[in-house]
């Protein structure tokens, strides 16, 4: 249940950025949305290979850019610091599409620990594989290159304002 | 694709209070999020008649919930007021699967109006028959209600912080 709520905010959030971005806004992005974990959470290179053999090449391009690790098998993957460091590192060269779909995951990821931490404090780390303060560097590094590639975006600057206020709201736990 | 992204955003939203809300969470609170719109936009009570059939009576009994009119003709529609008020009054009496479709519905809008606020602000009340105030006026009067019958909810209250939060940003056009 989460997962789908997952899947289908993400994919509303770049529906809904129609007209508040200079490029379309296309259905193979929306459908990008919809399959943006498919690689990562289990499949991997092959799975990517599915996509883009059912899906078409952009709808790939988009997953591949919005995917932490390819590995097939799980237990091999890479530490979570090198998988967050290898993502932020290729967004700097992503398209538009890419940009848009990897915008509309991070936006829907910080407003709900933002949500859960309002009702249940710090705990709400404990759900994830890094605490507080690796999880809004993960977050302030992919600000810095939304804010180098495409500053202006409505969505951006609410992903912004969201990672603000979760290290507002949480900033007593760095005392 | 406002549309699409809305349906996609509060189906999403439902989903999201899996464990949030003391009701479990089921597949047909979701359908009728998918289609909480296709009654009063399109189709009135026929569609609903459709959707029942289709989907089955729990679907149909949300969807009916989180209507507004059911005139076929949408020529025929009561006015703006008439509509919410008939709205409001009913919600007192709906069960929580409806309760919280409605409230995901609502939060949606209100969020939907708060970021559009502020990238142009008062223009955007022109996207709507009503003005600020009737559009805060029944936000409120919907306030009203999931305080009264589910205020623990965290969407309900997600829902009061982003009304407020719109009240607070537009209160200058009030004065």
């Amino acid at each position: 249940m989460p997962c789908m709520a997952h899947l289908l905010g993400v994919a509303s959030l770049v529906l809904g950025e129609a007209g508040w971005v200079p490029c379309e806004v296309t259905e193979d992005m929306a459908v990008a949305a919809l399959l943006h974990d498919a690689v990562e959470d289990e499949g991997g290179w092959p799975r990517l290979r599915d996509i883009e053999a059912k899906f078409g090449s952009a709808v790939a391009k988009i997953v591949e850019g919005c995917s932490d690790s390819f590995e097939e098998d799980s237990a091999k993957k890479a530490s979570w610091e090198e998988r967050k460091r290898a993502y932020v590192e290729r967004l700097w060269n992503e398209p538009e599409g890419t940009l848009l779909v990897s915008a509309a995951d991070k936006l829907y990821n910080a407003r709900a620990i933002l949500e859960d931490y309002r009702r249940i404090g710090p705990e709400v780390w404990k759900r994830f594989q890094r605490g507080r303060d690796e999880q809004l560097f993960y977050f302030n590094e992919l600000i810095k290159v939304f804010r180098a590639k495409c500053p202006d975006w409505r969505i951006v600057q609410e992903f912004e304002r969201t990672v603000r206020e979760l290290e507002r709201i949480s900033s007593e736990e760095s005392r």
